[in-house]
């Protein structure tokens, strides 16, 4: 059975058939592609570049198997040629990207590939599924991040994510963009982040009472005991959850908190405080989860309710507020032409691009956007990452990416860190690029 | 190297704390847990079930492998007696599940798991995580599925659907609510799915002219040419388009239609209806994509837009207006008792449930949730389909699963089948399982 993640047939069929009239017409020249996004989603001042890493994998290992080109071949569908181009296919062009992390803005360039005109083609809709997730989710988790400085960030969304995959790299995206750990112990195993947990509702539930399921998940999981207190009433909860930490603490097991995931959480945070404060337990810590994103972050920060961590899942797995990015993967230059479509919304810049970003104060200040020969000022944020197929560097560590994510989100200006308002970096168009849009739509017209 | 869809390790870490304390307490009696939607998302009236046929696969398929098994145990989190447990574990559960393509509403189980306490634990996870998605992606495409009865539907999302495996069973979802192809060349694989696709931009781009482009696209496939009119100018495309179709009839090729892909797809549709017929191309269809979602296409359908079929992506495949559901996998009966929480806004009924469906002049009337040995007039919903780890039928088709939703949909009272406003099939709670809540709480409060 072919892997979905890996499965070159991944794709749109009109890859193929494209492919096939490429081949047909002797259209095998050098293109250039490029994905970005065309602007951000209602109430989102910038992106946060992720998913590299995967893209660049699924790069190094495309390939058909001998079962997928039978099955190719059995549609009755396509040409000889082409099911033989596919037969020895291995991706062998250059990729310039910018590393995860990357704060990045519409317009720019996220990663381009060039490569023979069918070979480009040919991988535009898996990568886009790859970098498009993947930034979309980082994007939304580093407003959480923002939200909420300094405090514990865990993902817990797996369960309503858009399938194992989806699971699995809102995870890394998480993580990429700053949170702490994730409930998802494959992405443990896959990432090394940090798996947390506590405890669900129905380990209360199995039990014959609260106090005895405390109890036992304490005997069971005494260095790790946080314990869920809203199965029935969140201030009862808390006062038997005081009542098992005397309990348990003249048997040597410390209560290290609780948590909790329903009503009004800052309201119950501030009135379990109070009950674990009088019980001796001011060490132990609230935990909170429950249908949050950033917005609620920030209002439980703002409001200054004593919640030290956060568990945050569906809404950010599923980025419920804007589920997608509009970006695209477009043909920029074929044979040495720049080219560009001006479809009636979705105008895009002609040519192969570069961003320089400049900084004041050590903050963001704006971005030129040119061609990539053009010389400006600023750091150019495409590197060169792979050539003739092969990487120019090892896959770079998560924990560096953090550490790149953790400076850019610390050089967005205010106005660009805010979560409602404000506005992004702003992004100037160059000269040069702004002649050449000109002359490729009066070579159209003409 | 674990795949994220089959891996056991696509769990929730507490769900492997949790089993660890049930087997140090020896809680291992049988245990039934319930998956149902809490609410409806604002502005739909019913759900379709969608994905039993892989959260069996799952089950059936449940393993550790060594690789996954020496992870864990390096983690030095777990107990001998878990890992043991875990090594020799296969699912010999039972399943009670709604058949893919019924109608389900809020409250009522579409699947009860009943296993051993720790079995039906560690399945949560990855079962809400399949069946999530598959209902949410079924029951947004049902949708346009009523918006536009008789016309093409075809699946276009897998570019910016939520990872691989949500691009793949997006497509599943889409055909079981009776889309009639995919763009998704995997889907076309595993599913026998009839894929559809016709040519991007950059098939335009990379040609020096539009005509030039028509040409060779007709001359390479001219059993399917429909042509992309919008990279530049709609009615100019579709001009270029008709010149084009005049120059292939002469070689005996037949353009079958054309795709607009931006702007005011009504208004275009129709000014490209006029310059296909003054052409004589009265036969050639015309098919539109472009953000669309249900909505924009009942639109289109009710102003008359001449448009023969629809390509719709992303909105359907990350179900942009809702992209979550409110469902849970909560315990409703441990070692012979009722169970039930009452977090706040997320009270469950207790007790393992049936749910009786009553028809009038061949339409859904109203639905009757009550305990599963309880005797009611009705159709019972839920459907025994594995005992002790065995199914009891083999797959069902998916042109079995088609059929039902077709019957399904028919059936929808027309308040329920309203995109906008309307109600759903009212459930009726039966007074034994009100009474059983009562008890419960009762007993919790005592």
């Amino acid at each position: 059975m072919s892997r979905p993640e890996v499965s070159p047939l991944l794709t749109d069929l009109y890859q193929l058939t494209m492919i096939q009239g490429y081949l047909e017409h002797g259209m095998t020249g050098p293109a250039s592609f490029e994905l970005f996004a065309r602007k951000l989603p209602k109430g989102r001042n910038f992106l946060l570049a992720c998913g590299l890493e995967q893209a660049l994998q699924y790069l190094e290992t495309l390939r058909f198997s001998p079962e997928e080109l039978g099955w190719l071949d059995a549609t009755g569908r396509f040409s000889t040629a082409l099911l033989d181009w596919l037969e020895g296919l291995n991706f062998d062009g250059d990729v310039d990207a910018m590393p995860e992390g990357t704060v990045f803005f519409p317009d720019e360039p996220m990663l381009r590939v060039t490569a023979s005109l069918p070979l480009a083609q040919l991988v535009e809709t898996r990568l886009i599924n790859i970098l498009h997730f993947q930034t979309l989710i980082a994007s939304k988790a580093a407003r959480a991040r923002l939200a909420a400085p300094g405090k514990l960030l865990v993902d817990f969304g797996l369960r309503r994510a858009h399938g194992a995959e989806a699971g699995l790299m809102a995870a890394r995206a998480a993580w990429v963009a700053g949170f702490d750990g994730t409930s998802n112990v494959l992405a443990g195993m896959r990432f090394g982040m940090p798996i947390m947990g506590t405890m669900a509702h129905s380990w209360v539930l199995a039990h014959d009472s609260e106090r005895e399921s405390f109890l036992h998940f304490a005997r069971t999981h005494p260095e790790q005991t946080v314990l869920l207190i809203d199965t029935w009433d969140t201030e009862r909860g808390a006062r038997i959850a005081a009542e098992a930490a005397a309990e348990l603490a003249r048997e040597g097991i410390r209560v290290r908190g609780v948590r909790l995931d329903s009503g009004d959480l800052g309201e119950h945070a501030r009135k379990v405080r109070r009950i674990l404060d009088a019980a001796g337990l001011q060490d132990a810590t609230i935990f909170a989860s429950g249908n949050l994103d950033e917005r609620r972050i920030e209002a439980l920060e703002a409001s200054g309710a004593p919640i030290d961590g956060y568990g945050v899942g569906t809404r950010m797995v599923t980025s419920s507020d804007a589920a997608w990015l509009d970006c695209a993967y477009k043909l920029q230059e074929y044979a040495g032409t720049p080219r560009r479509k001006l479809s009636e919304g979705k105008a895009t810049w002609p040519g192969r691009k570069q961003v320089w970003r400049h900084r004041k104060d050590g903050r963001m200040d704006f971005d030129i956007l040119g061609l990539a020969d053009e010389t400006h000022a600023g750091e150019p944020l495409l590197k060169p990452v792979m050539r003739r197929g092969r990487r120019l560097a090892p896959p770079e560590s998560l924990d560096a990416i953090r550490e790149r994510t953790r400076r850019e989100l610390d050089a967005l200006p205010p106005a660009c860190r805010a979560l409602d308002g404000g506005a992004p970096v702003p992004v100037r168009v160059s000269g040069q690029l702004q002649e050449l849009a000109r002359e490729v739509d009066a070579a159209l017209r003409g």
